[in-house]
């Protein structure tokens, strides 16, 4: 990865999905994915459920032709060490570490994703980060989600990946979730999806689980958080592009709180927040063994 | 916990069983329950199976009288905050963090602990750290474990806290063990015990996995190693305090390799790695949150 330095990280997440994060202005890092899988490993290494490498957009090949729209690049990987397009808590995460190194200030901050350049915008008095998700996308056709003996129907929700939200009467009534709930039909989700257990809270507000594809049982999915608020407002007779209204979701994950807005011009903007818990160096005799 | 001074941290593991390790030589963090799990979290704090606070005996009160035997004493706490008096994984990595802040040479280092004062030796080259771990107790009477529809007779161990040892075909006859195994009899065990799944690996070199008690199984469990060596040893026809000799035994664990010697004095000695992953500070206005 480098020489004999040891090398500077943080560790932080946004409604605990977490993350190590490796500031890298220049890309001078060599970060191979055996590397990125042995900083995650939470009892061998740091831990994390990815990893953020905070990049000069015009330092990176696959962010060079964003730098004009955006400054920092998110190289984004898996804990597994893959890399990945876009994470939606990683992304506030992300900021905050700008921040802090007085790279940004308060008010609209542009990242460059492998998804895309992604508008956030950073609160002032410090409270939360928000992300554009990007708008949502309804398929037709009824979907079904089964846990154990139990099935409840479901809204097919795509966020740029698949969702099956499922209201329940209880979070409980999903179970341990140690397996993946079945969904039909099969030919709706080719690709596999991720399912939602939703309950209310009060008006506007509701509280969720949800099964990551590939992942299982997570503390925090930001675009699932983000499927769940538009399955919610349908039902409740909302939809702010026929409406020409915004509307506003409370969204309660295991992990913590995110503010869901869907707007009238369809774009679905999160806000959650982004902590750092702590700073240091990584062994670099640990690195290289 | 403190002021607004953000307080230095290392992370390190040994045999991946894992730690948040606090330098506090004068003693003067105050350490709650709640700030070390939040410490100790995984996903919202830095992660640890446990917390190793290393302070001066001479300044703690558990400690004081141990002081002129042993310069530092090991504060130990579960992830969950509850005070412990031992861990033989982490007395490893809490001499490796004194050798690496040039507070004790390689050679013989006593340390204090709530169990008393443990001899350790460090290795000149840093290979690895020996403990004593004391001597086993093996109770009469016979026991047995099940697994689902399996079942092993076991051997009772006690090395200051209760093993039950089976011997099995394959590691994975034990299965999941997402629950603890039934043991019998039940009064042989009345606080619950820990057990050891045990296959042979070579000449005097096993393998096993664990399933401990209060936190399900495990990437390494120290005690469960030595109890494992000695099941293994008596099976083999060895017992070195009647034999007059040493017997030593490779016992590989999922988070690595550990190897234990029973002295011809009954005192069983357990050498393996202690490693330094980070070091750093935690945020003083997350601690405070």
């Amino acid at each position: 990865m480098t020489g004999a330095q040891p090398v500077p990280f943080l560790k932080g997440h946004g409604t605990e999905n977490d993350f190590v994060i490796l500031p890298d202005p220049d890309g001078l890092l060599e970060l191979t994915a055996e590397t990125v899988a042995r900083l995650c490993d939470r009892r061998a290494g740091i831990g994390g459920d990815g990893l953020l490498r905070v990049v000069r957009s015009a330092s990176h090949p696959e962010a060079r032709e964003m730098a004009a729209d955006a400054e920092w690049f998110m190289d984004y990987r898996n804990s597994d060490g893959s890399v990945a397009e876009m994470c939606g808590n990683g992304v506030r995460v992300f900021v905050r570490c700008l921040e802090r190194a007085g790279l940004v200030k308060a008010g609209e901050v542009a990242v460059a994703t492998r998804a895309g350049v992604k508008r956030t915008h950073l609160a002032e008095d410090g409270s939360g980060v928000t992300v554009a998700m990007g708008p949502a996308v309804l398929p037709e056709g009824a979907v079904n989600v089964r846990v154990g003996a139990r099935s409840w129907d479901a809204v097919h929700v795509n966020m740029g990946n698949p969702h099956a939200v499922a209201f329940v009467g209880e979070l409980a009534d999903a179970g341990s979730l140690l397996e993946a709930p079945a969904v039909e039909p099969a030919a709706a989700y080719p690709t596999g999806t991720n399912v939602e257990f939703v309950v209310d809270r009060g008006h506007r507000h509701v509280a969720m689980r949800v099964h990551e594809r590939g992942s299982g049982e997570t503390r925090s999915c930001g675009t699932g958080a983000c499927a769940v608020m538009v399955a919610a407002a349908r039902r409740d007779g909302l939809d702010p592009v026929a409406d020409g209204e915004d509307a506003t979701y409370t969204v309660d994950v295991p992990g913590g709180t995110l503010v869901i807005t869907e707007r009238a011009d369809g774009e679905i903007e999160m806000t959650g927040p982004a902590v750092i818990v702590a700073e240091g160096t990584v062994e670099a005799e640990w690195l290289r063994a």
